[in-house]
C-alpha cells in the first residue's frame, strides 16, 4: 500500500526512500557507530556530511564558484531581518509586492532601512506580476528583492528579471523557499538567493544563503555573529552548532535529486519537466472544469503551490473530509486566502496529482 | 552487541530506545500517513507533539506556571545577542566569567548595551567558581548572566546563586545548554534559562528559552521578528516555522527522562542521581590514579563535562586510537584547552563510564 499524498505547503512530503534512508542510519551512520545526531559537527564523520551536501547542492544548481553556500537557522522569516543587515549598508533597498511573503519581507527590513517598493501587485489582489520594465528602481539601491515563488498567493516568476536591463547594478535578492531546486536558477542574474528548506529540500529549521562573494562582508554593527553572513562563511557555516539533523535529510534530498530520470533528462533537468508536467495537468483541468477556480494571471502560476476555490465555500468542508477519505492530505488553503491550496513539490509523484484530480471530478460531479 | 559510547561534547549521544523510536516512526507517525519532518506545523498532528513535548519539559523541570517556554533557532552563540536585544532596555549588563562560553556570550552582549564583568575565574585559567559573595553587581543591572556548566572548561554552579542576597533584584541569567535536565533548576533564583539542545535534549537546531512573564516585551528596535521574545511567545514559537523534528526528538526525550528509575527515584531525580554516581566514579579514579589530571576546584567541578590530561601530550593520540579501539568516542579535548574531554550526558549510561575507566586504567598501567 502506497502512502497516503500529502499536499502540505510546508513542511511537506518528502521522497520516501529519503524517509527510508534516514530510518535505516539512525542509530550507525555508515559503521561509525553513530546516527548522525549524535556526532561532532566538527568530526570527519559529520564534516564529510556537511561537504557532500553542498557539493551536491552546488552541482544540481550549477553554482559559480565565486558564490558562497552558507547552511543557517531561523528560516526564510529570520532572513527578513538577517539580509539587510547584511546587505543594506546604510543606503536604501528596493522590494517587489507580488504576494504575502514579498510584503512581509518589506516591513521587515524597514526596521534595518529605507525601503522602497518599486513596484506591486497589491492592486491585483496578488495575482499578477508586475511587468519587469514598470519597476521603478532606486538609483542608489542597496539590492532589489522578490519572492520568486509566492507560496500562499501561488504566483511564481518563470524567468527572473533582468535588472542591467532596467538601469542598475544593484544585486538582485530571491527568496526562492518555496521553489527552489524544482527549477535551474539564472545566477548571472542573481546576487543572492535563500530558502528556508521545509519544502524542496527537508525538514525545517535550516536555511540556505547562496551569495555571490562581493555582497558579503559589510554587516552593520548591530548584527549577531551568529548571523553575519562574513562570520558564517568563513566558519563554514559552523561558528554556532549548524542543524546537523537537517542538514544530512537535505544532502539526502540532493542525492535523490541527483538520481531522478524522466525520459532523456536526469537530475535537476528531470524534476523540472516533471514539475512542469505536474503543474500543468492541474492548471488545465482546474480552467476546464467550469468548477473549480484559480485566480492567478497564466504567465506567474507557480508550479509549487496552487491555490484554489471550490464555487460555494459551504463545501470546503465535505472536500476536505473527502478528500482525507481517499489520502490526500493538507488541502486546506492559507486562513488569509481562504479555499484550497495544492503543494506539488518535487517529491509530489505525477501519481499523487493523478489521483487529486481523479477526486477533484468525482466532487465536482457529485456536487455539482 | 551494543553501540560504541560516544562522549561528544555535543551534538552528543541519544538514548537508545529514543533513536528507535525515531527510526520506526520516519515515514509514519501514529497512523498519520506522513512522517512528522513532513507536517505543517499548524496541523493538530504537529501541535500535540509539540504541547505534548512543552508539558513533559514543565513537568521535569517544574516550571512555574509564569515562566513561558520558547522553541527558538540558532543555539546560545545566536541567543548571546537575542538576550540582550531583549532584556537590556538601554541598562547596563552584568556577567559572570567562569569560561570560555560565559567570555564569549559577555563579548557579544558589547554590541547591544554597557556590560560589567561582575567575577571572573580567568586569573585561576577558568578552574574555580567565584564566590558569590565577591560577585560585584551593578546597581541598576538588567541582568546578572551566568553559563551555569562551561562545557569546554568543565566548571558548574552545583548551586545557583541567590541574587536577591547580593543586594539586587536584577535576574539571573542562565546559559544552561550543556546541563540541562540533567538536575533540577531553582526557578526562585532564575529569571531565564536557556539552552542549545544539542547536548541532553536532542538534536543541533533546536534552543530553548525559559522566561519569566515580566521579563517579555522589552526587545530593541532592532531585534528581528523571529527573534523577538514577545512575538515568540505570542505565537507559541510558531511565528516563523519552528525546527520541527529536533522539537518532536526533544518530545522523545524528555519521555525517555520521564521513564527513568533508579532505586526510589523517578524521572528527573532518577537522572540526576545516575549522573552524580557517573561523575563521582570519574573523579574518583581520575583523583587517585596518580596518572590522569583534572585541574577544576573539586566544588565545581561538572558532572557533564570533564576535561582531563595525560601526564605527557605525547601520548594523546595513542589514548585516542586505543580509546577508538574499544568503542570509546570523541574523546578528545577541545582545542582551546587540548587533552581529553569526558561528557557524561544524561544518555551516557554507567557501564559507559565503567567501560572508560577500564580502558584508563589499562593505558595508565601499560603507559605508566
Amino acid at each position: 500500500m502506497t502512502r497516503p499524498f500529502n499536499f502540505s505547503a510546508g513542511p511537506a512530503t518528502l521522497p520516501e526512500e529519503v524517509l527510508q534512508q534516514a530510518a535505516a542510519e539512525m542509530l550507525d551512520w555508515h559503521g561509525s557507530g553513530m546516527g548522525v545526531m549524535e556526532m561532532s559537527h566538527r568530526g570527519k564523520e559529520f564534516i564529510s556530511i556537511a561537504e557532500q551536501a553542498e557539493a551536491d547542492l552546488r552541482e544540481i544548481l550549477s553554482i559559480p564558484a565565486s558564490y558562497k553556500v552558507l547552511f543557517m537557522q531561523g528560516g526564510a522569516i529570520a532572513q527578513n531581518a538577517i539580509l539587510p543587515m547584511n546587505l543594506s549598508r546604510g543606503k536604501r533597498a528596493d522590494y517587489i509586492i507580488t504576494g504575502s511573503w514579498s510584503q512581509k519581507s518589506a516591513k521587515e527590513a524597514r526596521k534595518y532601512c529605507e525601503v522602497h517598493v518599486a513596484a506591486s501587485n497589491e492592486g491585483d489582489h496578488h495575482t499578477t506580476l508586475p511587468d519587469y520594465d514598470s519597476w521603478k528602481i532606486s538609483d542608489n539601491a542597496a539590492y532589489v528583492h522578490v519572492c520568486s515563488n509566492e507560496t500562499i498567493h501561488g504566483v511564481e516568476m518563470h524567468e527572473l528579471p533582468d535588472l542591467s536591463t532596467l538601469g542598475t547594478q544593484a544585486p538582485l535578492v530571491i527568496d526562492c523557499s518555496s521553489h527552489i531546486v524544482s527549477r535551474p536558477i539564472d545566477w548571472s542574474r542573481v546576487g543572492v538567493a535563500y530558502a528556508g528548506a521545509q519544502k524542496n529540500i527537508g525538514p525545517a529549521g535550516l536555511t540556505l544563503v547562496i551569495i555571490r562573494e562581493d555582497l558579503i562582508g559589510h554587516a552593520l554593527a548591530i548584527t549577531p555573529s551568529a548571523f553575519d553572513y562574513r562570520i558564517v562563511a568563513d566558519n563554514a557555516s559552523m561558528y554556532n552548532t549548524p542543524p546537523t539533523y537537517p542538514w544530512y535529510l537535505a544532502g539526502l534530498v540532493f542525492q535523490w535529486i541527483k538520481r531522478q530520470r524522466e525520459g532523456d533528462l536526469t537530475g535537476l533537468a528531470a524534476i523540472e519537466a516533471r514539475n512542469a508536467t505536474k503543474a500543468q495537468l492541474f492548471y488545465d483541468y482546474v480552467d476546464q472544469s467550469g468548477y473549480y477556480i484559480n485566480k492567478v494571471a497564466t504567465n506567474c502560476r507557480s508550479r509549487m503551490n496552487i491555490p484554489f476555490f471550490l464555487p460555494d465555500d459551504q463545501l470546503n468542508e465535505a472536500f476536505l473530509a473527502g478528500a482525507k477519505a481517499q489520502g490526500l492530505l493538507q488541502l486546506k488553503g492559507h486562513k488569509s486566502v481562504g479555499g484550497m491550496r495544492a503543494s506539488l513539490y518535487n517529491a509530489m509523484p505525477v501519481a499523487g496529482v493523478e489521483a487529486l484530480l481523479a477526486y477533484m471530478k468525482d466532487f465536482a460531479a457529485t456536487h455539482g
